[in-house]
């Protein structure tokens, strides 16, 4: 560690999160660098140091007002720059801190300054300080933002009809807002967890190998000091320690981030495709004088929706590295220090998609119009998304191999482009009992001609949605209400 | 797909888990068969397809005692070799069943089977109850197997005195139970956690898309249908559904496998190292007539510890697939079919990474005497454990450049091949210092010359190991209760 | 390893490679069983031990006819029934294939069995055996396959014009053959590297830890003997060993394997897109009586695309093993072992996916109606995708802001929904500007009226297709020229 | 992309590498910024746009002297700053880029400026440049800087005896420049391989869809245009484009950096190991000052070898993405644009490892006397490591189950605390045998008693090494003359 500049332009930064996404992101990097940047880690190491003196105080009923006073003042005046100085001696980042921490708190309780600790009960009390910090002010907001703007565009497209797809072919009718309730239940859920998860995190101060030998020497209830200290910072003791806090507290919250990224990857991935020019149901806001091509001049690109997806791919495998970091030899080995420290990149590319996300979805627009042509198969596109119900009355009535004819009434349709409608009408026997079936349920009514009134309801396919509306509006609802109330 | 027989040697298999695996732990394999074989997949199937016609009856009103035996005696008598002869006639796996099926059921049932029912309401329905089940039977208990006999190996080496290593170096002393004690609480939470999530796995009957469109035109509330319908199989419904189940509720399962899985390889990289030639402090059972090396003769290698890290290692990337099966697009694609068929690979692999490990603590010797020698320094290597203790009395007693004196004495005693407490002895000073400070502490009575008193408690390290004996006791007895507690 | 049988049914196995996809992909199962089952494995490990024998032989001068004859005939009469039940005894797996084979072989040459070689000599060396075999007799002609097939299909579908497409929108126009040339070129490439390097696979016989330790006590040079023993079975030895031949060599073999994988899982997602109803571009062949859905008659899912993409989802992810077990400590540990037991699983997933391209690809049929309509923008789709000619040919033609201009005639174009053509007739500035640098350029001709022939142009895009059919015809006949050479 | 200052404190950077490793590897950190940091992003795109209008102006004949100045001019003033300005207008960072360069060189050649390139044609392009640059003048000097260390370290110890170890245990003997030379050959090979790859990587100008269809509007044959502008950046074109250069160029350099990664790893492990208080064979360099634990003053941690360890654990599983990358819908979608940006995180990642392993090499101490010790079992190890030779002496003698009659004398041994050597003493038959097959061999002497010299050399393991001492120097030389040797 030689003196180095501590400034420099962005644009010599190597990482994207600290140069473009720093810029096209400002909001979610500016909300970041308090939790996660080197600021902010040498700053939590700092407040866990002042925590673990005024455990000392409070153990020893000398703490009072005027100490504290002075204590949280030493917090806000050291900063990175003067620790990393101090490390260029020692070598030893914990060293240089409490080095530091030294000269400027009041010098009757500069002995009392990392008293008992081992690095580690610093270091790992501070990162779970940080993380649940970062989630509960970043992530959990941004998330949260997401869902109640899929709520809102759920709720206005509730009742719009759109065509169910399955291997990107034509199924069965649904709606928008029934599509997108999809992503509020799978992904309301994973904030409900994310919250839980951040509310469990755990610190320690258990010293060198996790048994509290030194605390031991020092005061009558090692375990009562922890639990003092942890206090301070919001914390409860990990159950066992070793040197580290058990890993595992941490590493659930870290998979919950990556199980709520595949949920948004995977509504990228839906956004893109409707997107696409031949289907043109949904679209992207895009500005007015944005330009889609340097050299195709009509494109109109989903580009943030791949944007998200492509952040997906870049940190999705990372969690390979949460898993490899479960494994520290005997009491601990090193080799989860620096791979620890790009859990900050992980959180910073986790918060930008789901930021972009969110102003997707704010910008999102449904094309109604192209949404029931699509539907009705006006689009030259060979149809049959009634060939479901027509089996299913055909079987109901009794026909046992009601699948086998309705398919071939399909294929008929496509061969000599018919409607399946037309198709059907050219089979009267079979029209009869599907209509007499559906009288029966109550489908189409007794008034007026049965092949004629079933003939109409096969003619518009977006009356067979069956509780796609219901879902989308229950579902809406309830995370809308999840949402807004504080868990942790 | 051809004819071809259904029999053949299991050498020529392909996937170990098949051939060598299943015969080296037989046990664990044919516990697996019943559940995760392509015999209890369709098995599953041909239940779920029976539980259908029986909510279906249910609704109705028409179930009865009769027809529910015979229902159930259909799924003893139908078998895979028969669903996948009609398979290669329909080149679809559930119609295939299906077929088989409604000649099986009464017939006054068989337009029943599958009524309203898309493929998937099967297939994501019974994977779900064959992962239960699987985690019920097997999983679970082979991990509160595992987890009891670590209980019982750290309560019997509570008090075993041992060195605690970090970086792989001689820290300061534990006991054996300690170290043990880690695993029992780090395996003992997710063994919990994955109880509790085997108990969330959901099923679905809610059609092609999810929106219930069949079965809309078929009862009333569909929803009630679904209920009853997967309340035979012991599910609830998902919240929502596509043709998928949400596929969040199996993917947390799955990476709770794996963070148990970290646990157990991080224990085996543990044992591997404590039975290197130079510590040799436990040591795996290794048979009177066993083989090391076809070569050399004396060698006695940790090869099963060697074998649980090794499949970790073959399996822990596998959640990749786990995350990527989050995708599909729309109301699903198919390419998770293939993928999610390998879950049965990941869940074997793990058990059988399990079950291994429960033979290794089972037969796990401690070395008393070479632990001691290693934790005292007898063996040739420098010592210094108890640099802390005396850093701590010293800084305690005032000197505040106390770990910067202590560390010098520490180099003084490796380059002459000093003790710690032999070099410390030479320090009168800084030793009358530490022994008044012990004094006081009350770690030495105050009968006799304090600075002997002192160097003779530095000659042995053991005493200074903290609450490691509690921490062993209470981890270990709390653990094994919560391990004979059934939750779900 | 208790006594078992050797025999059951296929459906009771665990992996699906060793049911399902044993029957479904026969061909390629039973082309991969005699080389990476389990009978392969025993039996190449046989082969590798008489191959030792015979180097002996050899360097004493001693091997004849007969011996020879003698000892290949062991390699065929020895059965993994017969050595699971040895190493039931000695609990190491090549000590019992040792015994096994000394009592197969002439008496004078028992005491050769196995001499000087460690069990990795015979392992690792078999391996590469193994993985260079199944390279050249399954793999290659596999991959070779579907490259031929992909130059079949790209020449028969050179000139048959297509929309380019880029973030799912119409771009300009290319040719269905030019399309499959990319993955005729990447994927070319890639079998060339796959034949180099399974080319480049090492053995060794240099003992315990690489050394030549007991080989030096045994022959004069060690490594000579290690050369004829390698050469025996068509290999070379490993640079430097540890216990351990060298690990990359395989690696980059799997690494290349995997990259292969990655191209034909770009296609498969390309097919599957193709065959979108909304595309309907591509088509997989379909078999009359197939079955799409077990509810909706009238599908047609391009569900072998999807079950490739799937296999690679499951597989891919396993390269992460290959890179984890190039870690061995020292000169070696054993938790390499159970892990790389599992290549055989991912030669087997790959294999299958290669096959079922192939089955893909030889069923593919282009609608070559349904391919101009999408280009042209007949079915509704807003055009525009020459608007980047338009753009081109105003800039040359001196308008420094051509690329706005033409975005804006796009936007109107799109607004009033008429086709780019109209849109440009209504700008006869423009179009005038346009028509005389065609004119120009030779792409119109001088007979007529300019602007009217640069409208005529402009509503057959298919003739802006640049060097697309050139490509598609080239890029055929290179690699169908380089599949038929053997280069190994 | 708001207005947002380009200068921060590099502790308010989210990236490690971007401030810690920025500091701590300055060297590393400030070679890599001209090619893998924005600024050098910006600077290739600046530098790729001129080479196109140079072969614009060489096409047409028009290339002056003057006018490449003027050109080469504007590639040095052109600011990333002023890019992004632009780019909040454009909201497309090519556009942007394409409006400053016009701006910036003679208006006679404005309209050349972007002619006929889509914007990946710049930007694949000039990543290929990065890449290859960064390759070329940062990566391999830092691996070649590395492997040479290593030969001087294993020319240094090729003769200084070790004991083999394999599972953890003691094998047989070995010599350090041996072990040392496993890794000069598997990290020698792939720096070789690098080379190779880096040389090979591609850029286009083949426009939208990679089909040339603007390009063959504006000049005769696109192919030379495309060759003319790759050739001014040194590179050639993809052998297909569609959008995009074919990915497998690049993926095969990055994996090949990801094998090299795992060399390293493999050796970070090994030297962590022999780090070991219970083994102490090697030492990294440690200062004087430095402190190793903030609590136990004894501490020397193998911190930089953990630390290289911790850094493939972080890095490794990007090639997932890497993989993932592959995969582009049609002729291109979006989804590798962000995942790609991180390639640099990467490339820093990889290049940080590499340093810091140069330095432990630079600082690594062999410590001979333990290194002897611990060979010959002086540190109350049970010995062992010439059983091996025994049996294989016995073997030939003659006896059929030699390694069953020497596997108990090690038992023996153990049991009985005795050493190898002593043990065997007290079996005179086999004592005699053995000795005798020595003298055959000229392993001892004739003169004097033979049971006396065989145990004499038993007593001395560190013979028993092979061609350990010819391999570490012949490996050494090869691979440090191919080091000095240029290949690209």
């Amino acid at each position: 560690m030689e003196a180095h500049s501590s400034t420099r332009t962005i644009f010599q930064n190597i990482s994207s999160i600290d140069h473009r996404y720093s810029i096209s992101e400002a909001a979610v990097f500016d909300a970041l660098v308090p939790w996660i940047s080197e600021e902010a880690s040498v700053g939590a190491c700092v407040r866990a140091e002042i925590a673990l003196v005024v455990a000392h105080l409070k153990v020893r009923g000398q703490l009072n007002d005027s100490l504290r006073k002075n204590l949280e003042h030493a917090t806000e005046i050291i900063s990175p720059e003067e620790v990393y100085a101090e490390e260029e001696k020692t070598r030893h980042n914990i060293r240089a801190l409490v080095n530091v921490i030294k000269k400027k708190v009041p010098s009757e309780v500069a002995p009392l300054v990392h008293l008992g600790a081992t690095s580690v009960d610093i270091l790992d009390t501070s990162l779970s300080y940080r993380m649940k910090g970062v989630t509960l002010a970043v992530v959990l907001p941004e998330l949260k933002k997401l869902e109640v703007l899929l709520c809102n565009f759920a709720e206005k497209e509730a009742e719009t009809p759109q065509v169910g797809r399955t291997h990107g072919q034509h199924a069965v009718p649904i709606t928008v807002g029934f599509a997108v309730a999809e992503y509020i239940s799978r992904l309301g859920k994973s904030i409900l967890e994310i919250e839980r998860l951040a509310g469990n995190l755990k610190g320690k101060l258990a010293g060198a190998v996790g048994a509290y030998n030194a605390t031991s020497m020092i005061v009558k209830d090692p375990e009562e000091l922890e639990r003092i200290y942890l206090a301070e910072l919001g914390l409860e003791p990990s159950e066992h320690s070793t040197q580290l806090v058990e890993p595992e507290y941490l590493l659930r919250l870290l998979l919950e981030f990556n199980t709520a990224f595949g949920v948004i990857a995977n509504l990228a991935d839906d956004l893109r495709n409707l997107q696409r020019s031949e289907i043109g149901e949904l679209r992207e806001g895009f500005g007015a004088d944005q330009v889609g091509s340097s050299t195709m001049p009509q494109k109109r690109n989903p580009w943030n929706s791949e944007h998200v997806k492509s952040l997906w791919k870049a940190f999705m495998p990372r969690v390979m590295t949460f898993f490899m970091d479960q494994i520290s030899e005997h009491q601990r080995d090193l080799s989860n220090s620096a791979s620890q420290r790009f859990i900050a990149d992980y959180v910073a590319g986790f918060s930008l998609a789901v930021s972009r996300m969110s102003g997707v979805i704010e910008g999102l627009g449904a094309d109604h119009e192209r949404l029931l042509a699509n539907l009705r198969g006006n689009t030259g596109i060979p149809g049959g998304v009634l060939a479901e119900p027509a089996y299913i009355l055909l079987a109901e009535s009794g026909v046992s191999d009601a699948h086998e004819v309705i398919r071939k009434i399909t294929l008929a349709a496509e061969k000599e482009k018919l409607s399946f409608a037309q198709a059907l009408s050219r089979e009267s026997d079979v029209l009869a009992r599907i209509g007499n079936k559906m009288l029966e349920l109550g489908l189409i009514s007794a008034s007026g001609e049965v092949s004629k009134a079933a003939l109409a309801w096969f003619e518009k396919p977006e009356q067979y949605c069956g509780l796609a509306v219901k879902k989308a509006k229950t579902l809406s609802a309830k995370y809308r209400e999840l949402m807004e109330t504080k868990n942790v």
